[in-house]
């Protein structure tokens, strides 16, 4: 039975306590938040979890074994390196750290304590996320041409990241983990509409170094959601629309062979130019799976997919994002 | 009656013949391309125009009074200027011309001759676009904040010019004629697969004085369409889908007030926070209204919104974006 | 606090103990099942819950306030009549009972006793539902003309009711919720592919006297779900497609007059005369408001909106239904 | 070549002269009308062709190869009629004929001229009829079980004849043309708003002698157009949603096997069982196609797929389906 104390019971962290009770060989024993409401709402869904306002209470404690940490990333560091030092295995919410450093750190220590990290990318282990991998690992796309993701909101102006740190770690980490390719140079562009220094809006170019291309749209300025990403290939296209409920995945043949003016001409004006086919995805809650593989990979002491490195990876590219943001587009080397 | 020559008779050109053909007021006595089988399709259709295969034959006729230019744009600054030069008015295809000096020089040309310069931006001539127009123009949406445009399809690779020559046109005409203030820097990347120096994909963004930002995602990489700009502003926000069949255009309220940390949680779970209205658009062809319109113009001596000017606007937009790409993503000022 | 007894943990019931759980004010005791593994379930989910298997240990336990009853239609009626002898209150799926005498007899009984009788017609609490009575109330759509719905999707075939005992109940209890003017007469058809007695499709046709006309399209061999619903009127249409995610609901302008043969011609090549507007919905769970509101119902003595006489017009509706498809079409009076 | 005469430029007559035209091998050389303006649009897009007010004109002309017929069906009869007994083919509007006796009556006399009779059955030439009939045939979708048409839009209320004679033609075609199998009785209900005994909503029931079933859902009374086929087999499921731009045809697997109490209960959440799959379609104007098909049958001739026996067959459905409607869903033998 492995013991999970969790730090912090705002918007996410009720999907972490749910998730992490309905496991099997798993107990949430204590839940901490300095907010009182926040404790009350635990109370009231659980009345065996013991409630706690001091971190260290789940930190420092000796009855806990995993420590799930879902505050702001400004704490996150702090939270994580007691409960690393502490001998706990810790699932800390994306972004990972505010930094690299922090991140290295971390990294380095969990390793010294042979401790497992596992960074909160719930985005991989949805269905949609898991199909693309599996048709990208059997070169169904062929080649990668780019990644060209749109993530647009209502976004929450009381943030004190701006809208990269919050929506970009969505896409980074999905990037990261479906191409193999590692980037090595960002673009950012962007604009603050409330705050001229908090942009709220931003569009991220990275650059690898064959000819794969990606892009990333994000921006809290719309009262609908958006959330496409569209996968080129030599052979095949993908676009993945997420809100979609029964074709989230769809993905389009090449089809034609444009090899005359005639060809060309009726393609401009056809909407495709081959079959599209839309695999049926599972209908499972990605948080659910992703719970119960980080007990499994410290049961199995196996390196989870998304690993302090893969935190540290993101949060690479959030500071050159940012920095590029900063001075207006200027590249800047990964 | 106005008599009109067509020169060129590629994938456009045939539209233009059609539409000006079916205006009263307006005759089309020539069209000349050097392709044979490109005037026989001529002469199937319409079996009492003139088929020539030297432009001359138009440019320089005394029975032409409106020469329209439907060629590759590296042959529009020769045929224009002769044109204007015999004293034709001139109907070009867009992007008016190779760079910012040659537009500069037909302008001046036409304006000296008292001649009517009319750019092909057909887009402007779309219900859907005069539909945002109106509703901008009305104020519905408040103050703009972003305007962002995505055009997706299968490129044709045997062309001289880069995705961002080919399709921003479009795209730029369309965020030139809606927004009255003027831009005044360029940053683009973007990549080449086929060619490394031709790019088939490029991201544009667009910086005003004020806090409005303009993107444009242009990609010759995909077998779907996808043809979609999102307008935002302080009140509203709208959605232009040219691919839909009868939902083009809608139109979202901001709807909620987000004042506690309750409503946020709502809002992240939502697809969206207010009604969304779709205003119906006529069925009308673009080209049809272009058309009669630049008779009208010649007719009452008024200066078309696709004058030599707006077509200057968008060439010098063009060579801005390009000079970004090839630098990455500098910044490049207008 | 209103002690609750659950009778049948099948599909629906584990959606009713975890709705019914977090109310306050009522509490779930008990829960009853003939299936071991059913009861497994429950016990893992929530370990303070009596676990049962004979049903007479929740009608005729004297701690129940109130019993949910969520088994096989064939064995509401003694389940529902125990336990309003035993007096208590009860909340039955949908349909109500096997036929009408049944349903007549238990509405007797509850009179008689002074206790409540809900059916679960979920529909009538989902937000969507709860928009479309207040649009029409507010006489948005003008008098009603037509009501017409579809409902089609993979059916379970070791089912011992036909389609129509299965999918209409939801819709004509919508139906019956949404026009106030009652029906009088129904024509139905059908067929039967695995099963020729046990028909899998069927399409109902309901009278009124005025000149409203509603349609009930209901399919079990489909491999992907279709539920749309037209309700159009005088003045606008509304179309209720509960499989989009966020435009649920549409309603649509008329928009022009045809006064002439060219606007008819016009007519004809578009896809809508009118603007088009869809309201936000709220995400709630209908089940959550509707259970509340039984709670709400026993303490206020108030009468439910889907009371037992909701319930008997929907099986009376099933029953004429029923009989017309056997006889391929014969019109049944109501 | 072909001299082809055409009676009636209504809506449909301007599309029938265009693509005659348009043609190799076919000169329209008259067009008759009764309308004077109707005259006058002709002669504004074609300067070459005979206008006529008296059909006579043109069915007793020697000059006269085939007659096109574009007037309301009462006039057909006498039309074909006069058109065959001096020699002519004739390409007939649909509905063929008013009633079944006129239809044999006109097949019988071509039989004896040896003159072509096609009917306009537009619909069998689109490219997504086409697709489907090769994927029936192809058996993709294995024995059928099910053909479900809605076909719904603002009518015309100035006709002579009901909503199924307006509308159901089309869907009684593509029917007739896609299923072998004959059916063998029908039942039809609906509703009149404007005029009591003018049909504008109908529903069609048509039953076949193996358990395959068919249903016709037309409506006048809509301010948004829904032309939406659902055709289901033992294997898959095919989806035809006419008004969508690049996905009109969608064919759905099956997937799962129910096999327990759990996989139904996932069942009913998700909104699809199995992959989809949409296959290209030609953008080919279907008029084009068919009015090449005419000539083809006259010169080779060959006996159309939409002959004179087609046209009986759609009639005599016609007419069943009144019949029913007005006994409020008498079964109707075929």
């Amino acid at each position: 039975m492995i013991n999970i104390g969790v730090i912090g019971y705002g918007y996410w962290g009720p999907n972490l306590v749910r998730n992490f009770r309905a496991l099997d060989g798993a107990k949430v024993i204590s839940v901490c938040d300095r907010d009182k409401e926040a404790l009350e709402r635990v109370k009231k869904e659980y009345d065996t979890v013991e409630l706690l306002t001091d971190s260290r209470s789940i930190t420092d404690s000796p009855k806990i074994d995993a420590v799930v940490i879902a505050t702001p990333v400004s704490t996150h560091f702090e939270l994580a390196k007691r409960s690393l030092e502490n001998g706990k295995h810790i699932f800390v919410e994306k972004p990972f750290t505010s930094n690299q450093k922090e991140a290295e750190s971390l990294i380095a220590l969990a390793e010294k304590k042979k401790l497992k990290i596992m960074v909160d990318h719930t985005f991989l282990f949805t269905p949609a996320i898991k199909k693309i991998k599996e048709i990208i690992d059997n070169d169904m796309l062929g080649q990668l041409y780019y990644y060209d993701s749109t993530r647009v909101n209502l976004g929450l102006f009381q943030h004190d990241v701006n809208v990269i740190w919050d929506l970009a770690p969505h896409d980074f980490s999905g990037m990261d983990y479906l191409i193999k390719e590692k980037p090595t140079a960002i673009v950012a562009t962007g604009s603050g509409h409330f705050h001229r220094d908090l942009e709220d809006i931003a569009y991220i170019t990275v650059y690898f170094d064959s000819n794969i291309i990606a892009h990333f749209n994000v921006n809290w300025m719309s009262p609908v959601k958006i959330r496409t990403t569209l996968i080129g290939g030599e052979k095949k296209m993908l676009v993945w629309n997420d809100l979609e409920t029964d074709e989230k995945i769809k993905i389009y043949d090449k089809g034609v062979k444009i090899d005359n003016a005639e060809s060309m001409y009726k393609l401009l004006v056809e909407y495709r130019s081959g079959d599209m086919w839309a695999p049926r995805l599972e209908h499972v809650e990605a948080l659910k799976t992703e719970t119960k593989y980080f007990l499994d990979c410290i049961r199995d002491n196996t390196v989870p997919i998304n690993d302090g490195h893969a935190g540290l990876r993101v949060v690479r590219m959030l500071e050159a994002a940012d920095k590029s943001l900063k001075k207006n587009g200027s590249l800047v080397k990964l």
